[in-house]
């Protein structure tokens, strides 16, 4: 590939990014479109359609940039929380490093890599990109002590950013958990494999065993209930007949937008299976007997319970300690928030759960071995002298210069992102079989298995199975089987394939940005709803939540090519700064306008990604390493393995400074809140509304909302304010209206229901 | 090598076998020797020497094992603990399985190695051991299957076996904490890295944090101080001043005998650095200043602190949390007992720790790779003809056919031997730099390390380099670069190395069993003593505790080679189980007359144990593959998958059920004891007990025996009964005196002195 085909590649980019960003901003001002580009604010904002036809509506605008560049930290923050915060600084960090990369690789390796060898240089635009790759520089070079330097920069700006970042995020999640004064996570520890009994049932076990030893500070417990699909068809027949009352009085009275379904119904668990909904209420006239359902879940009790504790300090403890001298009895772990419980997998028995997890981790294992044949497939399509060797019948087609130069500087890339899009879904429901108790750590725990795979199968088989194509057949087998050869492999691959991970980056980046903005499958949803089946307003079902399990990966891998070719081809560089910056605009509009908090981690994203950044920092200087090796250069080498040494102990050091911050809070804040709430008198009003967080049944999208609202009580305070605060975050499918009589009195009776279980200390 | 070889090898090892037991017998009778042989019985059994002469006394005797044999494991765990049943757990184990694998091997799997190959068998004594070992059986061998189902015949019997051990250690473990009702360590934590404050000292500090986030589970706390070389020396001066006002009144009236010093002062500590005393008071009649002394030690505070609570559970509990939201401030940990504590390591400054860890986890590599070279060498010896093949000079003396038996069939092992002894010291080092708290866990440490060292430079790099030599030297390097190759060469060098672990076990199994009975060391070091010094009553320090980290590792490496080489060369099988029934009546000897127990870990080795027995079964299986994949039996290897998962199963199941019991305590069981002492009413007693107990400067050897006889006091109640306690167990330095009036006055002292820093609560 030469500089033609990039600029050609890149050309093909740029012009589609400002069709879309272009046709985007049309889009947007359309009010058929606003449940796709502002699900958010139609929730939490109350925003109103706007109906009225002007000019501005078909021209294409910039406001929107300038909006998205102009939010601050703290309005993100309360936007999308301290998960959103955190994702943003990926993104600064990674603009920044590469910031930083790109000027002094572009003044200092990139004339050096070019003057590298004494050689006549074509035209500018015919020469290859090779010659931009460190593959130019003379074996025994002086001049690797340049790129020696420039990989001692980046690594010590490197580490020092990922520092400050680390410190200050530790310090956010500390305030994240002292901020708000009443989370009932905070006061509730999940406890599973509760043992069986023939003379008691499960829940009196529990207040036996827990009026037992912790006496002092139980408060009342809550069992978790196994449901069939009965139960969940009840529970939708429930939803329907709310909604269809509250849509009879109401519709008519506000013109307000609900947000549309899009991609992530995976992610959103089961609760709401029915999609459609018609007008015909006399049919669902007959309320379904709620005490009836009450009682069949009697029956139905799992040896798993919530129990609530008096102070955040002894539930805490309670969650840490083992508890019995059986280790896989009465397990205790912190409870998840409620609406982030994923109470399908609490049924599952603990005993079952190691197994589940090691059959997890061996099939997430052969998926990624299997999709070795699409990812070597397209690599194959790069390097197509090679493939016409294997395959001489492509001779023909590809003579023609625009096809070959399509096939090379597209056409790979492309390929590779559409067998990627199978990925997160199905780590996705690894994630979901293997166990996982909260919906924000599935979602965590499939983020891991896609940067795995990421990181195995997209980067190191790439550029391994680039040069079994390219290298003579022999060579195929010794990649495998000798790792001695694979430093050399590596240090010979790995600037060839600079090529393909530059179009890569121009392909799979700047495009996949444009389609996060333009929601395409969600706009011919709306499309489909509005004017096929001429549902005036479009699909009515929750919005999304921001897909951090594949766009974490995505920033992740990036910044690991960033890293490895930083010196190798710096001309990757300056395109990754444009990627992350347009990601900032991008992800920032959708933060603010698309996506929804649903349940937040707190963070706990942030080791994995300071990990990974670690990790991509030392593979670029084991490949830096293992380059000056072959261009038999050994004080160039030499000096990287201090430095690959002193990176590792970066890591350990943050690992003891900053990580157990994130794996559990410390004795000193969580005895200070509870002693503020105590001062505050405030705790018999958490007690009470902790009676009623974790409803398993009635627990709809509607108390969903209402826990959030509450629960961001740390920004308002008082009774006015809270009432502000519940309104403004009504439940999405219920529009903004104030809690009904009808919602009320079924809150009622569920809590009713739910409170027999308990059993409150006298 | 060839059986008249083995035999010679044999032979040689059983006459010296026969000849020393006879000597120990004999020897354990003169009443000289009864510091060397008895040390355990003089300290805590008030054993009297007998001075008449008989002719018994010269005449070997079989009492000592007939005695050895009907020591019961309640008496065991009386004399040596939970960690000395763990290992004699380990010895009848191993008896065990090799028993049932001896059977199944000798009578199944040896008869097809012989009769593998269609050829005449020489005469049998003539027969190379070759024959007798899976080489022998011919590719594509239907009788494959045999071997494989030996295999799962042992590996199920070891997995069952496995489980019931685990099972009843864990709940001798429960029972082992359960069982004492005043351990200061349960009370106590151990807090390092206070921060430090420019306004109040460390102990303020301390005070002030757990007054105010412990405030009603905090009792007093008890500062850590650094001591200098001065203060060693003062201390020594001390004790040399008592030691000496002692002997002098009471040398005469008692004729008792004290334990010898032998091996073991590497891991006893430093607190005792003077071995001679000589009879001149008058230079010592002045007692060192205490007051002074205590006064200095002030102003070396260290920023750690023993805390006590009320209560085991909420000690427990304090020392599992995190204290701060700073990780690397107030870190917590469970106290050591405290004869256990390493105090030398608690002036470390924890922010150190983690790099020391690093440093000396690669120093450990570092000394196991350069532990290759004497390894290859040792092989070198036991292939004689590839050795005269690079060194021609050697022909002419090793064509004499008893030079030749002796240098293939015995020295290869003596040479390992010797250089294996370095070993255990160094690791030991490592592990007192690496900053380990406790002596227990220091001891455990070391194991470990010794373990790995085993495991990879006896075994792996015997096995490879063994075939190095053998091998042309082109493969030499082929080994090392690729894997691919690893499996089948270890498929090919395993077999053949099994005549060097068959002499292995002849020479350093069963020599070294005789001289750990002969105590060679401590007998040379009593006479030189006696005869040279004519000191009449020999060295007068302290007795040994038991080496779990050089006895632990070595029948684990033994295990490791029965289980690998079971199926290979069944003959190696007999030759284990006598020398782990040898090692059944030796050990058990020494337990009770030589070794003391000074602290324990309470079974902490076993998890260690279990790992490293499933290691070893995995490893033969795996070898055992790769031995049916070079024999071209497909079947067989395919049978063995399944086992090699399900034995990988069945270790995690058993981590998943066991391992958190030796991690930590459940709350149930400390809560119930808290609650039987407080009813009881022994709490008070408690506490005053652990005013005194973790006394930096006062506590000598007195002290520390003082608190494990008050330990051990589950056994004995009611006052009567624990001052007979205290006087059975009376200090090894001072004989079994009863405390005269200076030893009282100077601890009392010394706990005025201490008592200052404390602060009880009002």
């Amino acid at each position: 590939m030469n500089v033609d085909a990039l600029l050609t590649s890149a050309g093909i980019n740029i012009f589609i990014c400002i069709i879309l960003w272009s046709l985007y901003s049309i889009l947007r001002k359309q009010p058929e479109n606003v449940t796709v580009y502002f699900g958010r604010k139609i929730i939490q904002e109350r925003m109103r359609r706007d109906g009225n036809f002007c000019i501005e509506r078909i021209l294409p605008s910039a406001s929107w940039i300038v909006k998205a560049w102009r939010t601050s930290e703290e309005e993100i923050l309360a936007i999308g929380g301290l998960d959103a915060v955190v994702f943003f600084r990926i993104v600064v960090f990674s603009i920044r490093i590469f910031s930083i990369a790109a000027v002094f690789c572009m003044l200092l390796v990139l004339p050096l890599n070019y003057y590298g060898q004494e050689m006549i240089h074509k035209e500018i635009h015919a020469e290859s990109l090779d010659v931009f790759t460190v593959e130019n520089v003379k074996e025994g070079s002086k001049w690797l002590w340049a790129h020696c330097l420039a990989l001692y920069i980046i690594s010590v700006s490197a580490c020092i950013l990922l520092y400050s970042e680390y410190w200050s995020i530790a310090r956010m999640r500390v305030a994240y958990i002292t901020r708000c004064n009443a989370k009932p996570s905070h006061f509730a520890v999940l406890v599973r494999s509760i043992p069986p009994s023939s003379e008691e049932s499960h829940s009196d076990s529990v207040k036996k065993f827990f009026t037992n030893y912790h006496a002092s500070s139980y408060l009342s417990h809550q069992m978790v209930y196994r449901s069939g699909t009965i139960q969940k068809l009840m529970n939708d027949a429930e939803n329907m007949y709310r909604k269809i009352a509250k849509h009879n009085k109401h519709i008519s009275a506000d013109q307000i937008c609900e947000p549309c379904f899009i991609r992530c119904n995976f992610c959103g668990g089961a609760s709401n299976t029915f999609k459609m909904l018609k007008n015909e209420p006399g049919q669902f006239e007959e309320k379904p007997n709620l005490a009836q359902l009450g009682s069949d879940n009697r029956e139905k009790e799992c040896a798993a319970a919530f129990v609530f504790f008096k102070t955040r300090y002894s539930a805490f403890v309670a969650s840490m300690i083992l508890q019995s001298s059986n280790p896989m009895l009465w397990v205790t772990d912190m409870a998840p928030e409620p609406y982030d419980v994923y109470w399908s997998n609490l049924w599952i028995p603990y005993r079952l759960l190691w197994i589940r997890k090691i059959a997890i981790r061996l099939g997430a294992v052969v998926f990624m071995v299997f999709f070795l044949a699409p990812v070597t497939f397209v690599q194959g399509l790069s390097q197509l002298d090679e493939l016409q060797k294997i395959f001489p019948f492509l001779k023909g087609i590809l003579r023609k210069k625009y096809v070959n130069r399509l096939v090379t500087g597209y056409l790979p890339s492309v390929v590779l992102m559409l067998f990627l899009y199978t990925v997160p879904p199905t780590m996705m429901l690894f994630s979901t079989v293997e166990g996982t108790i909260s919906r924000s750590n599935r979602k965590r725990s499939a983020c891991h298995k896609i940067l795995y795979f990421y990181i195995l199968n997209v980067f190191f088989v790439s550029v391994l199975s680039g040069s079994v194509i390219s290298g003579p057949i022999i060579n195929k087998l010794d990649i495998i089987s000798s790792p001695q050869k694979i430093s050399s492999q590596l240090a010979t691959a790995v600037p060839t394939q600079a090529t393909f991970f530059i179009t890569y980056v121009l392909t799979s980046g700047w495009a996949s940005l444009s389609s996060e903005l333009i929601q395409l499958f969600a706009l011919l949803c709306n499309f489909f709803y509005r004017f096929v089946l001429c549902n005036k307003d479009g699909p009515s079902d929750f919005t999304l939540s921001f897909p951090y399990h594949t766009e974490v990966p995505k920033l992740l891998l990036f910044g690991l090519l960033g890293f490895t070719y930083s010196i190798l081809a710096p001309l990757i560089l300056p395109l990754l700064v444009v990627y992350f910056s347009l990601s900032y605009i991008v992800y920032r509009n959708q933060f603010i306008n698309v996506y929804i908090m649903k349940y937040e981690s707190g963070g706990l994203l942030w080791p994995t990604i300071h990990n990974t950044t670690v990790f991509s920092l030392v593979v670029a200087q084991i490949i830096a390493l293992c380059v000056f090796g072959l261009k038999k250069s050994p004080v160039a080498a030499g000096f990287i393995v201090p430095l690959v040494i002193l990176t590792l102990l970066f890591n350990e050091y943050c690992r003891q400074r900053f990580y157990p911050l994130f794996r559990s809070v410390s004795a000193q804040e969580l005895i200070e809140m509870d002693r503020k709430d105590e001062r505050h008198g405030r705790m018999e009003e958490i007690y009470e509304q902790m009676q009623s967080a974790y409803c398993q049944f009635s627990l709809t999208s509607t108390d969903m909302y209402e826990v959030e609202a509450s629960d961001h009580c740390g920004v308002v305070n008082g009774s006015r304010a809270r009432d502000e605060v519940k309104a403004r975050s009504a439940p999405p499918t219920l529009g903004v209206l104030p809690l009904s009589r009808i919602q009320q009195a079924a809150t009622w009776i569920s809590m009713l229901l739910t409170s027999q279980e308990r059993n409150l200390p006298k």
